[in-house]
């Protein structure tokens, strides 16, 4: 999995029936230092409730981000599955 | 899954006999800041009617591509499964 | 998928026993600009009887690429499913 | 798989119901040199007992990942599968 | 499919046990031009006997890397499957 930011919501009209009333959000990858990864967002289904803003955790697997939306035949291979309330860490590197 | 906008058709007469029929489009992926990712772009099948210019939605993942896309035993790794009409961005990052 | 030119051929007498008789090429990535990707190509199985300078289309997802092939249990995670005959590009970006 | 470091642990009070439980570890990959990739670092479930500062053997594979922690229809896609005692290197390159 | 060249063994005495008796190398991809990727370098699973200084092929498909070490349950998404004795390479590019 990898930590990101909720940075906005995508809105699309015409879409693959199965992700008719998925909420689609997109995600900003957070780097080692904190700060967001300059290159393309990741658009991931919520299954946790995460609003813009939070920082959260996201699975690039496509059977387990189906499963996570508990849509199994669906195209979806991003998912949020938990919103990070802390970071520990230590000393290194 | 990735945003990405419509840059092209792809046209192969020589192809395995599951891609008959489909159509193929080259999508360059949209970075952060809206730019277009200056590297590779992916080949994506079309599941939603998409076309040149369109900002689309894009899964990479390769049982979802080919469930989108209703070929559940082609060589599809990506397809196009919606048209994004909007991105609701936050004050973030 | 991916887009890639056709630079060479593999030849590996020490194989996994699944990977006889396979042709193995190796196959730069196209970048968007028409240029080939200076990293790692790919080595990519044949289904298209495609040749050295040929612009194809590769996937590289592990169960597409076996079914491409007919090899369903081998260790094969790419392969060539196309040969690009043209590439219509609008004038975005 | 991959090397990497345990570099924190991560907290999450909201999270999947499948991920109840798990142990998740932030792990910074290990590069040629030996320093830490200074881009994402990966949060894997662990499946053997590390702690911060070790080196790992992590799977990015969504199966092995759930098939290690043993929650085979959890979205995991990353798990530390080994605790790195030592790395012998050859002369080359 | 990836080329890489051998460049060392990992000794992980603490593993998931499914790990038990597997020779786990450590192989720096190559690149376009013959040098070696300064990124991380993947562990594979080796298959088929290779050893430090060889040119590989390695697989990363969890499953495929699975079947290449009959080990179908196993945390391994990487395996070599193939000594390279040779790279023909043409004019290109």
């Amino acid at each position: 999995m990898l930590m990101g930011k909720v940075i906005g919501e995508i809105v699309a009209s015409e879409k693959h029936p199965s992700h008719e009333g998925l909420k689609l959000l997109t995600v900003a990858v957070l780097e080692l230092d904190g700060s967001l990864r300059v290159d393309a967002p990741f658009v991931a289904a919520d299954s946790v409730g995460a609003g813009v803003g939070e920082r959260v955790l996201i699975t690039l697997d496509g059977f387990g981000a189906m499963s996570a939306v508990d849509r199994n035949l669906a195209p979806i291979d991003c998912a949020i599955v938990g919103i990070v309330d802390e970071i520990q860490l230590a000393d290194t590197p």
